[in-house]
C-alpha cells in the first residue's frame, strides 16, 4: 500500500475508531492508538486490517496487525496479537476506517491549490504553453514540456524529458522520464469504486496513485484512474493509444503495445510484452501473462496464461476463434 | 416534450406554415394562428402535430391538435377536428415546422454570450477555478463547486451542492442537487439526429433538454446529448463511469451503475437499479428493465425483462451464454 | 503522398543517407543529392524510395527512383535506373531516411508558435470565444466561429462558413467549407506508428494530414489521427458522432454516417454512403465497399464488398447473423 500523496490524520484513539463503526466491544484497549489502516500483510502492531474474504485466510494467520474488521466465521483464523472487529460488512467498514485517517482521498473536487505557472518557479525551468495551472506538491524534472491549458493538479511528480500535450487534467501521479503524454487526458482521478446504497451511494477512499514509468506513451482523450488501496501501474516503455480506459488498481507491465479504445477493468494485471488490439476490453481482476496477444475487439473474461494468442468474445485461443469464424 | 431552455418563436399564421413546406390545401384556416408543434397527445387545439406510423394510430384518433402533418395512407386515423397535412416525408417536414418554431434549437455553436464567472454574480456564490466561463440564462445553487477552464453554457440550472470539474462544457441541462460532474465532459449538445440528404445532410431540431437527477455522478470524459422531441435522463443516484456515451432521449432510471466506455443509442429506456458491465452497447429505442444486469462488452439489441441477466453480441440470458461459452 | 506541411530539410548527398543506415555500399553516387523519400510509384529519379513487400512488385519493376531499400530477395525485381540498398528491416529503414528529411513530423510536442487570437489578424475576421490560440502557417476563411479554449495549432487550413465548438486540439489539418468540429476533440495529431524496440520504442515519422471535406460534422470527443506516409481523410458530408476514434491513414467516403464510439483502425478504407452502428470497429488495412451498413457492435476483421449489410463480431452477412442468434 502505497501514499504518498494523502496526508495520514491519524494516530486515532482505538475508542474513536470503535464509534465510528456503532459496535461495542468490551476492550481494555480504548486508550491505545491506532497509526495506520493497512492490508493484512503490511500492517505492524500499530495499525488496523481488514480480512474479508477466506482466500487470504494464509496471510491473516500471520498478521502483525493488533486490530482486524472482519466477520463472525473468519474471526478465528487471526492470531492471538489480533483483536477482531466483527463487522456486518468489512469492506464498508474498511472504507469508513479509511476515510478517517485519509479523509482527502474520498472526494475529487477541482483543485482549488492551482495557480498559472507564471506564479510559480517552474516558470523558469519548464517549456510551457498559455494558460497551464500547476497546484501544490508538484515536482517537475528537467527539460520538460507542458502544453496549452494543461492543469498539473496537486500531488503530482514529472521526471526529466517529459512532453505533456494540451488540455489535460493530472493529479496523485508520478511520470517517470522520457514520458510523452498527448492531449485530453485524464489521469490520477479516483477510480469507480464505491458500495451501492440506496439513494446515495457511498464511495471509498482512493488513496493510491498512478504510476507511469520511463519512456511511456499516452495516446489523446486516455483516462487512467488512481488505486484504491494500491497503486495503478504502467510499465516501461509502453504505448497506450487514443481514447483508452484504464481503471484503478491496474498493473500493466513493460514494453506493451495497447491500441485505441481499449479498457481495462479494475484490478487486472497485464505482463510484460503484451498487444491489445481495439476495443478490446479485459474484465477486472484478472491476470493475463506476458508476451500475450489479445485480438482487437475481444472481450477477456478469464486469466491468460504467457505466450497465448486470444480473440472473441469471450475470448479463447486465437486459432479456435478464426477456425470457429470461417 | 418539454422545452423550458428554447424560444418558442410562434404564433404563426397556417398560411405561413404551408408555405414553409411547398404544399397546397385549399382551406379557409389561412389566417388561423398555431402557436406550437407538439406530439400527438399533449396538443392543443392551437397546435400543429404529427403522425408518422400506424403504431400511434389509437392516440392520432384523440389527438386535440387541429393539424396534423402525416401520409395519405394514415390521415383517414385523424378525427374530424383535426385537418390532414398531407406530405411527402412527415419526419422531415416535423422537422422544418420545429426548426421555425424554435431556430435556435438546430445548430450547437459556442456559446457567445458565455463571460467570466469573476464578471457574473456567481463570483460571490460559487467556489470556482482558473479560466470559468458561465453563458446566459444559468442558475447555480448553494455549495457548489466549479472546476478550471469549465464552460457552463447557456440553458443551465444547477442545484445545491454540485461538484462541477474541469474542462467541462455544459448547456442545456438542469442537474439537481449533490451531483458530481468530473472532468472533460460534454454535456447538453445536440444528438446525432438528421436526415441524410446527399451532399448536405439536414439536422433536425433538437428542443429537448439534459436531466441530471439527484446524487448522480458522471465520469471522465462523458457525453451526453439533450434529446430531440423529449428529454435524456439520468435518474437519482445513478452513476456513470468514464468515456460514456449516453445519446438523445435516453432515459435511465434510479440507482443504476454504468462502467466505462458503456454507450445508448438514441430514446432507449433503462431501469431502475440496473448495472451495466463496461464496453456493453445498447441500440436504440430498447426498454431495458429494472433490476437488470448487462455483462461487460454485451451488446443489448432486444428489449430486456425486469430482473434478468444477459451478456454476449447479442446479448441473452448470463446462464445460456457461459454454457455456450465454456 | 502529401505533406504540404511538413518541411521538406533535403536535399541529402548520398553519402549522407547511406551513413545514417550504417551500411557500406561500394558506389560512385556518393555524391549525388537526394531530394525526398516517396513510394514506390511517386518516386521521380531524384528519390530514394522503399520496397518492403513482394505484393508491390509490379509496381517496383517501374518505378523512377533512383535509390531503393529492400532487401536481398526482392531487390532482384527492381529496373536498371533504380540502386538497391539492401537493409535488414525495410520500415524501420524507410523512417529513418523519412525522419532525415522531415524531422519534425515525429514528436507532436505542444504548438509553442500558438498565441492568442486576439493577437492575430483572424481577431476581424472570425468570430471566436475566450482564450482561443493559433499557431503559425494557419488560414481561415469567411464567416467562421471558433470556441472557448479551443487550440488551432500550426499547419490549419480552414475553409469558409465552419463552426469550431470548444475545447479542440487541430494540427496538421486541412477542414473544407461548412464543416462542424464540435467539442474537446484531437485531429491531426501523430498515429500510433512506432516499431517496438525493447526499453524504447522507435517512433515513426507522419507526414501526412488530415483532410476534412465539405459538410462533414465531427462530434464531441472524437480523435483523428492524421497520416504517416498518406492521409486520413473524412468524404464530403460525412457525419461523425461522439468518441470515434480514427487512426492514421483511414480514408472514408462520403455521405457516410458513423455512430458514437465507433473505431476504425489505421489505414481502412472506407466508401461512400456506408453507415456504421454505434461502437463497431473496423479492423486495419481493411477495405469497406459503397453503401455497406455495419450493426452496432460489429468486429469488422475482413473486407467488405459493395452493397453488403453486416453484423456481429466478427461481421458476416446480417441475416446470417441474426438467423445464428434467434
Amino acid at each position: 500500500m502505497s501514499h504518498p500523496f494523502f496526508k495520514n490524520h491519524g494516530p486515532f484513539k482505538f475508542s474513536e475508531i470503535i464509534n465510528s463503526l456503532n459496535i461495542s466491544i468490551d476492550n481494555s484497549s480504548n486508550e491505545n492508538e491506532i497509526y495506520d489502516i493497512k492490508d493484512l500483510v503490511s500492517s505492524t502492531k500499530n495499525d488496523i486490517t481488514f480480512f474479508h474474504s477466506k482466500k487470504y485466510k494464509d496471510v491473516a494467520k500471520k498478521t502483525k496487525a493488533s486490530f482486524c474488521l472482519t466477520t463472525d466465521v473468519l474471526k478465528t483464523e487471526l492470531p492471538d496479537n489480533c483483536l477482531a472487529l466483527v463487522v456486518k460488512n468489512v469492506l464498508v467498514s474498511t472504507s469508513k476506517i479509511t476515510s478517517i485517517f485519509y479523509p482527502e482521498s474520498i472526494n475529487d473536487n477541482f483543485d482549488e491549490t492551482a495557480i498559472s505557472i507564471n506564479d510559480t518557479h517552474f516558470k523558469d525551468t519548464v517549456d510551457f504553453g498559455k494558460n497551464v495551472l500547476i497546484g501544490s506538491n508538484v515536482s517537475i524534472g528537467n527539460n520538460c514540456k507542458i502544453g496549452h491549458n494543461t492543469i498539473i493538479e496537486k500531488n503530482v511528480v514529472i521526471g526529466d524529458d517529459c512532453c505533456i500535450g494540451s488540455n489535460n487534467v493530472i493529479r496523485n501521479t508520478v511520470v517517470k522520464n522520457n514520458v510523452k503524454i498527448l492531449d485530453n487526458c485524464t489521469i490520477g482521478k479516483h477510480g469507480f469504486g464505491f458500495f451501492p446504497i440506496k439513494d446515495k451511494n457511498l464511495r471509498y477512499p482512493h488513496i493510491g496513485i498512478v504510476l507511469i514509468e520511463d519512456n511511456c506513451e499516452i495516446g489523446c482523450g486516455t483516462t487512467i484512474d488512481r488505486g484504491s488501496m494500491s497503486n495503478t501501474i504502467i510499465g516501461k516503455n509502453t504505448y497506450l493509444d487514443n481514447q483508452i480506459h484504464i481503471a484503478h488498481n491496474v498493473k500493466i507491465g513493460e514494453n506493451s503495445i495497447i491500441a485505441g479504445q481499449v479498457g481495462i477493468a479494475g484490478s487486472s494485471i497485464v505482463g510484460n510484452n503484451v498487444k491489445i488490439g481495439g476495443q478490446a476490453g479485459i474484465s477486472g481482476h484478472l491476470k493475463i501473462g506476458n508476451n500475450v496477444e489479445i485480438g482487437g475487439g475481444s472481450g477477456v473474461i478469464r486469466d491468460i496464461p504467457d505466450n497465448t494468442k486470444v480473440m472473441g468474445y469471450p475470448a479463447k485461443n486465437i486459432r479456435e476463434f478464426l477456425r470457429d469464424n470461417k
